[in-house]
């Protein structure tokens, strides 16, 4: 078991990386509560809720399970996980524990931030993209007209994360995790982004993930230790994501994984890095390494127009011109503002690019 | 003009008391913004929001106005207003101003605190009881089963703060503020205890006004700057709220102000702690200003067992048991617990006390 130990404002916790540290849960929690509540969704609840109730000796555990996917992050789930932890009693000396990927640690983060005006919570992260979201603090909930819109800044008591856990993912949910490797190794490590594109996601070993993930933790930590409140580098971390953002909220939350999109939106940001810095970046063996794990690099009908509205309610944009997170080289990120002009070429040529590959892959 | 500092854990920011300084407002802006959304309720619009507007130089100036009173204070309310910072483009340099009494400041302040995982904010309260909610960075809306059980630690960027605006307040809404100044004279000040109760609240001048807010502002700062988060001494606020939140929530919150069931609950704390510490209070000095100032200290039909329901859904109840603020004094403030069949037989003393008193008024 590998522990990371990363520093907010107000707190630092522990992030336990692990193979089947769920069923040793007492260990791992950082005080008394005077309860627990588990917030899961219903496909994780089916195959590790029940052990892990089990595994905690405590006289008040409660649970509520959510549906899956992004259409739970809304104000209404926020609404009615308020209304169960005061049904069942919950006080400030309580735990909430997330248990799941991004859209339980994001939602039940957010109530746990706000019940009472705060009360502990833990992230159990279980899927690969959710070593992203589980550290770092950032808890949120979508606006119909946009991600992760309404939200704080709220760092966990702990992480614990079982890789044992992510065997039962799908390949979707696979790639959707890598993706934000790929982006952390980008960002950061460029023999780290080369070691990703030597692994093939159709047959990962505990022991690779937890090797893997254990390097985009750390990558992330040392962001968000640098800067918590995302004024300065914690904005490379969207990497990929002006995009990505975009496209979700376009084709629609659920249609494809959010890593899907952050793949797309990583190649976007490589071809406009090239293009405004004039130089070559790995492009090519990227789309290659995506194309050959069946990350699905197509996109249909887009409205160019559409992408950019989207854009603009992006989270960093200063008074309406766009900032986008680039590469100047491997490990050299920066934020650069691209005026709406630019922008609408730079899209225009890439939405054509991606059709090629399309015909390439039918092709194939 | 007095100018109060207030240090919390993640900023300090000033509290500025003073006649028509509303009309000056550019002077206290903290720094520069890209845009400011003013929130207010559709009475304070009515007397202040047009002039306010006009004293702010700046290109994009927005304003929501909600409707009056304790009912805004909910998730409907919230979202909303974050619908509206949407679609005025507000970004993450935006500044939220929160023009009215408590309501307005506790919903927009969490709006704030919460859009794009939170943008500054300015209190200008506009009633003598939002010089208590302005100060601290507590932030809330209301859940339907209690009071601020949604919400976070937020602190403004600055408290603006024109007593000139208090003039157009009614006889309750003074009453209700009035509550908490003698609320924080009992936690901390005998002498502002007494000058208080000599005051005469049919008359008061801006001078007695601003006195007598600046010191109850100096009172709530030395508290919260001692304990933010409410972990020990910031309890002490909670004088007198454990059975006034009860009974707002059980008569409905509007019907009657929140101070004036605040002032039954200090009564009441009163009541407690004479008996439990067999110590003598000025309790019937301060039920006879109550009645001279008109205060309705009467309850009927109040069933016991649905208030100590409600006050257990207080945020200090610790695995639901009863946590009173009680005074050994005027000035020595301590938490007790109180066991429910205690509690019931004090309430149930206290209730018989109070129809006395209507008789007695009822027979001057
Ligand atoms: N807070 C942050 O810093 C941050 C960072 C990145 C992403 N996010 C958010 O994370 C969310 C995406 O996270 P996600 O991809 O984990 O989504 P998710 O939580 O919806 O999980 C994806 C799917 O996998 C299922 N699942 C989860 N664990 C499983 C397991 N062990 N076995 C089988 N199935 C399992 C879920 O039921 C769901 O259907 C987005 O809402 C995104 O905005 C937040
Ligand atoms: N955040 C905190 O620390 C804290 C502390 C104490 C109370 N509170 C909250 O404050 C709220 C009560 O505050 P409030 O009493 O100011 O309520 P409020 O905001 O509803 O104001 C009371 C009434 O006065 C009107 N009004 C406001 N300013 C006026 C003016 N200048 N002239 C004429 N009318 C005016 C309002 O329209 C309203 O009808 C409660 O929700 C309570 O929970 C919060
Ligand atoms: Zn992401
Ligand atoms: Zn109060």
């Amino acid at each position: 078991m590998k522990v990371t130990k990363v520093k907010s404002a107000s707190n630092s916790y522990h992030v336990y990386v692990g193979e089947n540290i769920r069923c040793d849960l007492n260990s791992y929690l950082p005080k008394d509560y005077s309860s627990i509540f588990i917030v899961t969704d219903e496909i994780v609840a089916k195959h590790y809720l029940e052990e892990i109730k089990k595994s905690i000796s405590h006289k008040h555990v409660y649970s509520s399970v959510i549906p899956y996917g992004e259409k739970s992050k809304n104000v209404n789930t926020f609404y009615q996980l308020h209304t169960d932890a005061i049904e069942f009693g919950l006080d400030r000396q309580s735990l909430i524990i997330a248990l799941g990927g991004g859209v339980v640690g994001d939602v039940a983060g957010f109530v746990a931030a706000t019940y009472m005006r705060g009360v502990d919570f833990i992230q159990m992260p279980t899927t690969i993209l959710a070593h992203d979201s589980s550290v770092g603090g950032k808890v949120a909930i979508n606006h119909e007209q946009g991600k992760n819109l309404i939200g704080n800044f709220y760092p966990p008591a702990a992480v614990v994360y079982d890789v044992q856990t992510l065997q039962t993912l799908n390949d979707k949910e696979i790639r959707s995790g890598y993706a934000e490797l790929i982006k952390e190794a980008l960002i950061q490590d460029d023999a780290f982004f080369q070691s990703l594109l030597a692994s093939d996601l159709s047959s990962l070993t505990n022991d690779v993930l937890a090797n893997q993930l254990n390097r985009g933790i750390e990558i992330k930590a040392s962001i968000v230790e640098e800067d918590e409140r995302e004024s300065g580098v914690r904005k490379y971390l969207n990497l990929g994501h002006t995009l990505g953002h975009a496209l979700e909220s376009i084709i629609g939350y659920g249609v494809r994984t959010h890593g899907e999109m952050v793949a797309i939106g990583l190649l976007f940001a490589i071809r406009v890095s090239e293009k405004v810095f004039s130089i070559k970046l790995p492009y090519d063996q990227l789309l290659q390494w995506l194309n050959v794990n069946a990350f699905p690099i197509q996109l249909t009908n887009i409205n160019k127009q559409q992408v950019l509205n989207r854009m603009k309610l992006d989270k960093k944009t200063v008074n309406t011109t766009i900032q986008m997170v680039l590469l100047k080289d491997i490990a050299q990120p920066v934020v650069v503002e691209i005026s709406d002009e630019d922008l609408l070429n730079y899209l225009d040529s890439f939405l054509k690019e991606i059709e090629n590959n399309v015909n390439l892959r039918m092709g194939e």
